[in-house]
Parts: structure tokens; sequence; C-alpha cells
């Protein structure tokens, strides 16, 4: 969607393999905030551009199946950003579009936002610029009288030119029509024999004024190594941590809490040192999230106390005032409201219903090497320690499991079930054994 | 207790409902170090005052329980910083009294010292003052030929005003009879028609020198968002941590290290990285407390390991030379001497003998739902892995308990006891049934 | 091994108890990433030099072990650096040597090879120096006329020589003979009444040029308390992460990464937030090591998965495409090709073949308090939740073990093994139970 009457299209160069990456992965796929950098940028695109093409290198097709609803288009030859930018000509529509990066993956809408404005109020062409605490290689953005002249690369850049601190961050936004004309103009007479999309930056100045847009080094600090894609993480991180404080969730450490950017945490939620919130989790006002704790695709109700150490995977639902305790387990598991789990427990494709116990060292059988199958838990129920309950099963309400046992039966509302053994003892002979052993051991 | 001949009572304003908290909690309330940030503040002020008072609102009954023993009164409307010391001057006493605020919990004795020290040193007032990295919107302090004139808001500073780095911390003391004329004057004309403290500052200066009392940003900064609140909680750690370190404790990796303020880690404890000490816990000399462990209201003895994710609960004691090792939790346990318990292990409301082995995945059976009942196991047991021990159940010394049993009956010194089914086993059937389910699911 | 001509010898001075770290250990005993300080110096020392001398104090018997198989000298008497060098007069040889300290761990070979290189270029003795952010109470390097003449400690210092900001750190090389000859020399007229080393330096002086070569503070800063150990670490530590980043691994977190200086990870290797690596761990390529793990002394294979919550212990080798889950301990288990072991399950002393799946709460008796016995399964078995496997035993190939078994005996390939009682259900008696004890409560 778009605030603005032209049609707008950003176009997302994302062919790079990412060298100093040293990986087997294209580099648009390397991960922030536990989803592919692309997906951060498209998401934030697609807030603000009517459409969003991403130009993929040759043999990705993990790539484009990640990049999906959006148009793409391949780049077989690595021929410069220019050229990459020219493979999607035929998409630019008629409004204006925008050049942006994968490796650039944390610009915000706002902006990308102020891009589009800046463009509309007047300029042939607006880029994004910034300054960095340490400028080193980055191009220059070269301003004559107040306007935007050209960009030059460090190598090309005289002493002189060096000592501009407004860097150019590669984002530019300009009218279709133009773009196909300046793009047609480029050429690739330079050291590395590459198509510069920087090239067009002069030539928008030959044709009308030229604009800077000014943004944080944060947004467009490039992802072209691993410490500098941790550095990215650190930088979403902080802002999800920071929002989450702002709308009242208390984190003791936020250095050491790591979200994603669909967590949801509502007011009064206290999350303890070292938790980690993987895609899609919501927690609900008033719910404790103790330290240790790792959470993915689940929902805490409110007043709720998970963890220390608990495990929630996808499909979990542990409803208001439910406790989950230390090294439990639960996969997608409907654990009813006040209902608790403490202990050493793996719960997996099961319901439990309100008020039930399970007791340390429960284990559902959902899994028989081929299917899957479903633990159907009552309300009230006391499930005693140690119980193994082999799935498909069904307790009823109010029933009682006795400790150790084995549950491969449906067991009735209000029923006593047990599976074990009786206990026998041999007066004696447990020091028997003892002696036994250890003589063994001292003759060697 | 106080070091002073004259009486000193600490008003301690904590009616504050903490809006940009966004919380329903008083603000007072929020945790520090693992306990409410007034209870940082009174204890602070107990080693330095005769007398505590606490301003609370209307409507906190759990602030007023949390504040106990310490006198309250009741701000109904709130209406200033004058208005909410004023609650309270029937308990001035007829000596000093100084004003504190729940949300500058980390205020140190020796700052409360040098405070009270100034005021007897012959100032009509003492404040304390900080020259905080970023001044922002703090109330400065104005000085005239060498003494403080009067306390300036941010808003209705000129531009000259705003340039003096030293800040109001709204920390003050004076005489209490003084502070009782003055607040009789103090008035609300002004934007928020609120009575403000800071106008008796201008008032005591009339009647004689008012002294600043310089101190730590950190330890003055207000606590009025999460934001904040973290960084308090930061400011504490860092405290806690360089304190241990400084006893001679190693801490390996300090800034995952959690403390809460009663830690007690004695000389030549080992705490390897991410480990949350929880309140009420002493660590004897020489112990380890290795990665990911949890500790709270417990006592660990001389030489014991502890952990990797261990996790010691309240009224636990790990006697010397135990070990209690991954996912092992241990409630109200008495570990003797030499005991063992590495692996995946529940123990609640039990004695455990010393050089006792307790094996993998052993649970204690301690609530049935209703009451809890306590496991006794004696010395040099052999408590095999698997073991279901139901409560309350004794086993005496030297036992040996085989692998897989659940014990319901009191075992005797010396016995073998086993409560489990023989092995039975099918030639060809594990086959047959792998093919019946592969098939079933090939076919869908 | 050395690339140079001349026979050269490090000694390392290793006699300190480190009062100020008020540790029983002695200080060169005290781990950095997971083994002793000295450790790290010897193995450096060891790529530069020929010969490596420790002089360690008296009583010191697992120093002198550790630091194997180095020769030692003890010096009996603490009577200062030059005293402590001079122990080892008889074993300087007869090319150069270089006095090095165990509280200086970190110093690079790169380092020390310009400081041996700076000796060999005409030098009449080489020493490092340093521009610490705070000088503090360093001894000074005074220049005169670009030659060093002279070092003088800081309380000797005049105001002018304080502010110089080159600080001594005590490490230098010099020809034996002469170190011989100067050491004679020195004495103990100062306020310590010690023999200190940097005595030297002006005698040196005399003889012909002293070179200082410079080094970064971090390699340089001693390491005399716990809060500078700590500081000592996180420097190790940011080397450890950088270099795995720059070979093309991810650090989700990298200042949650804990490493070992011999940890071996892989190009495309990630690693999550908050992981443990100890001594002895290689990891392949394309393995994921999930949040919450600890690894020692292990293997993982290519595309494994490994965590949340795993804990490898040595000897564990995890093959290609094996998935470790929550909750899970292996103990010099070998892990099969496709295996997996995903939930509160502890393997000890164990192999594993291809593509079996060990299920929920799973536990290997490998231990019977005097014995460890070795579990033997085969490929494809479907090891159900909660069995109890008693070692020494043997399960063939595509066998089948029913959940909650308890299995003593072997089980042929292609068996189904139980070992568990029949269930029993008593209607209405689960409520009954509860009614009574709901009632007894109730009453008291």
């Amino acid at each position: 969607m778009t605030n603005t009457a032209r049609h707008t299209t950003a176009i997302i160069l994302a062919a790079g393999l990412g060298t100093r990456m040293k990986s087997r992965l294209p580099k648009a796929l390397h991960r922030l905030g536990n989803r592919p950098m692309i997906t951060h940028l498209i998401e934030t695109a697609r807030e603000v551009f009517d459409d969003v093409v991403v130009v993929v290198g040759p043999d990705m097709p993990e790539l484009e199946r990640v990049v999906q609803p959006c148009k793409t288009v391949v780049q077989a030859d690595r021929l410069g950003t220019a050229h990459a930018t020219n493979m999607a000509k035929d998409l630019f529509g008629d409004g204006d579009i925008a050049v942006l990066y994968a490796d650039n993956p944390l610009i915000t809408a706002e902006t990308m936002r102020r891009l589009t404005a800046a463009r509309q109020s007047g300029a042939s062409l607006a880029l994004l610029g910034m300054r960095p605490a340490n400028p080193g290689r980055y191009g220059r953005i070269v301003e004559e009288q107040g306007r935007v002249s050209r960009i030059v690369e460090f190598k090309d850049a005289t002493e002189d030119e060096r000592q501009i601190t407004l860097c150019n961050a590669g984002v530019m936004c300009a009218g279709a029509d133009d773009f196909r004309t300046w793009l047609a103009a480029v050429d690739n007479n330079n050291a590395q024999g590459e198509y510069y999309l920087t090239d067009v930056v002069a030539m928008a100045a030959v044709q009308g004024p030229v604009q800077c847009v000014e943004s944080p080094e944060t947004e467009l600090a490039g992802v072209n190594s691993r410490a500098e894609l941790a550095q990215a993480e650190a930088t979403l991180q902080a802002r999800l941590r920071t929002a989450a404080m702002e709308a009242g969730v208390t984190l003791v450490s936020p250095e050491t809490t790591f979200l994603s950017t669909d967590t949801v945490l509502e007011p009064d939620v206290v999350v303890e040192p070292n938790v980690f919130f993987g895609p899609g989790v919501t927690v609900r006002s008033g719910a404790l999230i103790r330290a240790f704790s790792h959470l993915e695709g689940c929902t805490v109700g409110e007043g709720a106390m998970i963890g220390p150490y608990a495990r929630l995977r996808p499909g979990t639902v542990c409803a208001a005032d439910t406790h989950v305790g230390n090294f439990v387990e639960l996969k997608n598991v409907d654990l009813g409201r006040g209902a608790k789990a403490n202990h050493l427990t793996y719960l997996g494709d099961a319901s439990v219903g309100a008020e039930t116990n399970v007791g340390a060292g429960t284990v559902t059988c959902n899994y028989d090497g081929y299917f899957k199958h479903r633990t159907i838990i009552g309300e009230r129920n006391f499930i005693g320690s140690d119980s193994i309950l082999v799935a498909p099963v069904t307790i009823g309400d109010d029933a009682l499991i006795a400790a150790g046992s084995t549950i491969t039966e449906d067991v009735p509302a209000e029923g006593l079930a047990f599976g074990r053994a009786r206990q026998v003892v041999k007066p004696g002979r447990g020091l028997e054994i003892k002696q036994t052993l250890k003589a063994k051991k001292e003759q060697g």
C-alpha cells in the first residue's frame, strides 16, 4: 500500500552471493531475528510501495520461494548494480521506482517514505545518504551549491573528496522512464568492467535537482560479512527490546532477551534473563517468563508462569494461570486454565484440561515412527509422576493415574488407572550385590 | 541505626503510579535484583536513619504489606511532592528529616550519610545534586556566590540557567520543624497546580546556607519507565558483580551472572557463564557453579559441583563435595556429603544420605494433589535409573533400588528392591509392526 | 619452533600467589577459555621460542604438573622479578632469552616474534611497551633522543615523567650472557627490598640501543584481580568470536557465545544465542547449534541439529543429519547418521545406529556403582519413550522397544521387546481417592 498518488515499485537487488560471508547460502537468505534478511526488507517495502520486484541470481530456487509472492527476475550474469536493476525494467511500471538492496535489510518504512516523498516533491532523483562513524571506503556524495551533483567512489576520490562525511547508501528513487533512459546510458568503462548504478546520479543531476535524504547509519549499514550480520542482528534486537519496554514490558536484562519481529508481549509481562522468543509468540498481560525459557509459535495466557527452562513449541496454547516448569517441553499442546506441568515432562499433540496436574517425568508417546497421535486429558486430572501415555489415548475428567504407569488404553472419568509392577524387596541382597561388585573392582 | 546524635527520620515518597511504566502495579513494587525497588531503599535507609516512614497512594495494600514494619501514611490525593511530604508531618519527630523517593532506589548508605552530615554541619538544608551525562529536563541547582540559592525547573529556566550542569535529584534533608514551616508555605501557583517540594529550597536559603552534596548519577537516576528500570537493574548488577569479584570469586563472564542483593559467594567460588542467583543463596568456597544453572534459597557446600542446567530451589542444602548435574531439580532437599544426582532428576521434600548415587531419571512423588510427603534415602544407596519413589517412603542405608522400579513401600537397610515387569521378546514382531505402519503410511 | 637462527629461550615467571585474587590457587592456574592462564602463554611461547622455562613458587605441585613438559625451576623466596629470572640462569642457554609473565597470558605469537626480531636487529635489549587508555600506576618508558634510556616506576617518577603515555609491560628480550651479567648487578636498594628486573634496562642502554616494541594494551594488560581475569576472558572471547565469524560462522549473538581456544566451527555453522563450547569441540559445516546448548569434547556432523538445551559430553560423535533435542545428555556416545534423540534423554557409553529414533525419557543405565557398561543399539530402531536400557545390553537392527520398558537382556534384530505391567482401571476409584484426600485436607 502507498500514501502517494503515483504508482511506486521497489526493485530489490538480491542476486549477491556474499563472498565475504563465506557461505553456500545466497546472502539474502542469511537470517536476522529468526527469518531471512530479505523477508525483513520485503515486509517493510510492501508497507510503502505498490509493487515489489526482486532481482535474484541464477540457481537460487530457495530465494525465489522465500520472496513469494513478489515477482522475481533473474540476473544471469553479475555485471553490476545498474545491470541488475535493468533486468527488471519491464516491471518498472509507469510511476516511480526505488532501488533497494537485500544487504540493507533494516531500513525503516519511515525512511522509505521520506525517500519517495523527496522524489515526489520535485527531485529528478532522491537518494539516501548517511554519515557513518567511520566513513571508510564508502562512496561520497558530492554536493555543489547545495545540490547533489554526483557520487564519487572512494577509490576514485581526491583527498578533498575523501573528507566528505556524507556517504552513499546506494538506495535511490526516480521516475521509471527516466531510470530506463539513464540505465541504457550507463557504461562499464571502469576498473571492474561493471555497470554501476551510482552513475545515474550524475545523469539525474543534469536533468533536475537531486535530493539527498539523510538517514541513520544503523538502517543503512551493509551486511557483507558475518560480523556485520551480527551487528545488524544487534541493531534489530535493540529496536525490538526498546519497543517492548516502551509498551510496558519488563525485560529484566534486555541484552539477554532475544526477540522475533512478530513477538507480541502485552503490558506487565515480565521477562527474566536469558529468554529466547522464536517466531509467532504472544504473551498476555501479567504472565511471567522465567529465565532460560525458549518459546516458538505459542500463546501464553494472563498470569501464566513459564519456566525456568521451559520450552514451548509451535501449536502450544497455555491458558491463563497455567504453570509450565523446568525441563518441560510442550509441542502442539492445549494446556487448560490453571493446569500445571512443572517438571521434566514431554507433552506432544495433546490437550490437557483445566486444573489438571501433570506429574514429574510424564511423557506422551505421540509418535510411532510413522504417525502422530493425540493424547486427550480431561479436567481436574492427577497424572502421577513418570506416567507414560501411549497415544491415541483419552483420559476422562477427575481421573487419577498412578505414578509410574504406562497407559495404553482410555481411562474413564473418575477412574483410577495403573500399569506398574508390584514392589519386591530382597533383604540383605542390596549390600551383597554391592560387595560383589566392589570385590570385583578391587581385583581389577 | 544512626551515627549521629540528632534523631533522623527518612520520609519515602512512594505514592506514584508510574504512568510511564504502563503498569497496573504501583511503581515502587517493580522489581530490581529479585525484590521490589522500595525494599532496596528501605533497607538502605534503615542503616542510616532512626525511623523510616513511607507515603503510599490510596488502594495500595500490597505496597503497605511490603514496606512493613515501616510506618505508612496514605496520600489520598496526588497534589505534588510537597503535599505528599506534608502527609507525614505528624511522623517527622523533632530531629532532622530527609525526603527520599521510591523511584531512586539505588542511592547508597554512604550518600545518605553524606547528606545528613552536611545538614548537621550547619546547613539549613542539604540536598543531593548530580551532573548527569545528559542533563535534559532535570531541574537545575542555581548557586550564587558559592551557595545554593534555589532550584529552577527546566521549563522555567532561562537559556543561561539551562547551561548549568548541576541537577536536582529531589532528595533533601533539614530540621523537622523547619520543614513543617516551609511545607505550610508552599503554594500551588504553577502550571500543574501542584505543591512542589523543590520550593522549600529557596525558603531554606533565606534562613541559612543550603549545601549541595554531589553524588553519582547512577545512584540518583530516576526509574520512570521500563527502560530506566532495566538501566537501574544493570547498575545494581554491576555493583553486585564487582563486589563478588573483589571478594575473590571468579565470574567467568560477569555480564551473564545475575545476582541478588543477598547472594553470598565465598572466595574461590567459580561461576561459569549464564547463572541466575535468586534470593537467599549461599555458596561455599571452592564450589563450581556451572553454566545455565538457576539457584534460589539454597546452600551449596565446599567443593560441590552444580550444573550445567541444575536448578536448586528453596530449602535445598547441598553438602560439601556433592554433584548435581544437568536437568536436575532439587526442592527442599538435603543432599548429604558426596552424594550425586547427575541427570534428569526431580527430588522434592527429600533427604539423601552421604555418598548416595541417584540415577538418571529418578523422580520423587512428593505430592498427591493435596499433601506433600517426604522421601528419606539413607547413606551409600544406589538408586537405579528411572526409579520412582512414592512418598512418604524411607530407604535405609546401603540399599539398592533396581533401575525402572516404582517404590511405594519402605526398603530396609542393605535391601534390594525392585518393582518392574520382566522383559518379553517377540522375535520378528518389531519388523512386522514397522512394515504394517509403513504400508499404512504409504497408502496414505 | 623458531624462525630465527639464534637459539631462543622464554623464561616465564609464574611464582606469584596473586594476593589480589584472594585465592588458594596459584595465580597462573586461574582459568581463561576453559584452561589455565599459563597454558595459553606456554602454547604461544612454544610457537616462537626453542625452549620454554617456567619459574614456579614453592609448593605448587599442580602448577608444575600443568606446565609439563616445560622445564621448571623453583623460586623459594619471592625477592622480586630479577631474582625470579635469575633462578633460571642455568637454563638460559647461549642465545637470547625473553622474560614473560604468567599474568600476561594473552600476548600473541606475532608480538613475541616482533620482540625477538627487534632484539636480533641490533638492540642490546628489546622490550614491549603499550599505551593504555588509563596509564595509572604503570612504570613509564623514558626515551632520550629517540632511544629508550630507562624505566621509571610510577612512584619514583617526576610529574613530567608521569605524563609519558608509553608504559612498561615488563616483557623483555636480550642475550643470555648479557642477562646473566646484568642480573648479577641488580640490587635491592629500594623501598620494597626487592630485586627488580626493570633495573636491567638502564644497564642495557649503556651497552647499546634499547628498542621498544609497541603492542596493544589488550595483549599486555596484567591479570592481578578477578575483575582483570574477567576482562582478559572478554578479550580472549572477542578474539575467538571474531575469528569464527571471519571463517564464515554465523554467531547470532556473538557476545553470548562462549568458545574455547580449540573450538573448530566450519563455515556455515550457525550458533544461536547462549551456547557454551568447552574444550575439544568440532562442528562440521551446515550444522545448527541451537540456543542454550553445552558442548564439550565432541564432534557434530554436517547438517546436524543440536539443541536447544542439548548437552554433548566428551567422547560423543553425532554423525551427519543427527538431531539431538532438548534436555538430552549424551556422554561418550556414537550417534549414527540421521539418528534422533530429541527429548529428555540420557545416553551414556552407547552407540546408536543410523536412522534410529530414541524416544522421550529414554535412559541408558551405564553405571552400576562400580563399573561402566556399554549399550549398543542397531540401525533403524524405534526405542519407545521412557525405555530403560540396563547395560551391558545390545539391541539388533530394525527392532522395536515398547514405551515404558525396562530392557535388561539383548534384543535380536527385528524383535519387539517389552517389559512393563498391564494397565488396570478401577472405575470411580480415582474420584474416591481424591475426595478422601480433599476431606482430610479440609479437616486440616
